[in-house]
């Protein structure tokens, strides 16, 4: 006999934002459902976590088969008040993040609140996955998502992840028609190069808007999740938390420090 | 003929800590020193930045080998906005981030702003070390890293790191006589397992502070960072910021999505 499933979700955007909402219901059909998201916007907020003032966490919703909770914190804290304070000791069988509005490929996976939030989940062993789309606007398309973001949950459901692994999903901003479907990738080389825009405020102050565009180091590698989204592909990279570079170990410990 | 040293120093405890100002003084040998660090306390800020509100930058000191800089910021803004905006189009030949009031160790890697500082500069090509001490107290002691520091920052400066590399170097909290040296680690596996201490304000909202104690998966394993601080090394490792799980790549393919 199987017990109904727990599917935990949260996001970056604030538990206001539509992609939240249109993931939450992409995941009420497999089983009940916890949303623990943060009450105000927190893009760019990558693994972070509020460590010196309380968090504060505000019931909105407490039906039969979905809560809903607001937290004042980051991804990652809503993650973890989730799992210790509000699933009266459940363990989730999945934890999705997202739909986040704006690009969390390449290098953005590392600043990203709603990779944060899914990292954070797959370290407690539960399976995890961040979907995002790339148009970053408020009125983004998320009709691909709802289409064919089933086919990787119910998938994963079904078979779970790797210890401590999460999958980093994006979608191109395209029409189904034009959609070739899921492609596994590497986290495409680069870094955001920014061009900041300098202003004086009214007191003779110096400050900064940021500005930037991101340089692709692997522009011709079509394992790539950039190439991947450029040519009309989902891609999905599957994301661990240690961060060692073991080729280099050997190399270090001949320099006989 | 060598041109003289640039040196990019960070942190993530603020412009004011001491560890800031040990490490500053550390380098400062090794050629001309600019500190930009955040104007306040930035810790758990992970790799995030500040991409909603303008970063305004004041100049706190400039002489002819050392210049230093307040941000309001995270630790990674202050990387990007002293690379783009406060070098004058030099580039740092090494950046160090700490001294780090808190280990930063095992998975506290991936939450650490003192590591995002590190591994963006990293993204930029510059040899980057982020500095740590386990004990996380204001008043804790540094005279081992004050020691130590300069073996492998010399080394740095000579040798270079691999592309996109940075160093999480993480010191014991013992006196110099009992210290064994540097040793080349791993990330250790594991998680912080919270336990929060709830409480009701006196409008009677839920509020939650942060409790918890690490869960180390690797207890006996000698090749961890965290094996190393507990038998009196001071843990050196490698570090990239490529999330990508290669060795789930294929078994991801046979789902065949």
């Amino acid at each position: 006999m199987s017990e109904k499933k727990l599917i935990l979700v949260s996001n970056d955007d604030g538990i206001d934002f539509p992609g939240i909402k249109v993931l939450t219901e992409i995941v009420r059909p497999y089983g009940d459902v916890v949303v623990v998201a943060p009450k105000t916007a927190q893009s760019g907020m990558s693994h972070s976590i509020n460590s010196t003032s309380p968090l504060f966490v505000k019931q909105l919703q407490k039906d039969k088969t979905i809560e809903r909770y607001s937290v004042t914190g980051t991804p990652v804290d809503c993650v973890k008040i989730g799992i210790q304070q509000l699933l009266n000791g459940r363990k989730p069988d999945l934890m999705v993040s997202g739909i986040n509005h704006g690009s969390n490929a390449a290098i953005n996976l590392i600043y990203s609140g709603t990779m944060g939030a899914a990292i954070e989940a797959s370290l407690h062993r539960i399976p995890a996955i961040g979907f995002s789309v790339t148009d970053h606007k408020e009125t983004a398309n998320l009709q691909l998502v709802e289409k064919f973001a089933p086919i990787i949950i119910q998938k994963v459901l079904e078979k779970g992840l790797p210890f401590q692994t999460s999958l980093n999903i994006n979608f191109p901003d395209i029409s189904i028609k034009d959609f070739k479907g899921y492609k596994i990738c590497t986290q495409t080389k680069g870094l955001w190069i920014e061009e900041f825009d300098k202003r004086i405020d009214p007191y003779h102050n110096d400050y900064y808007w940021y500005q930037g565009h991101f340089d692709n180091y692997e522009l011709e590698n079509e394992d790539t999740d950039e190439w991947a989204l450029a040519n009309n592909y989902a891609s999905i990279v599957p994301v661990k938390p240690d961060l060692t570079l073991y080729t280099f170990i050997d190399e270090l410990k001949n320099w006989n420090l």
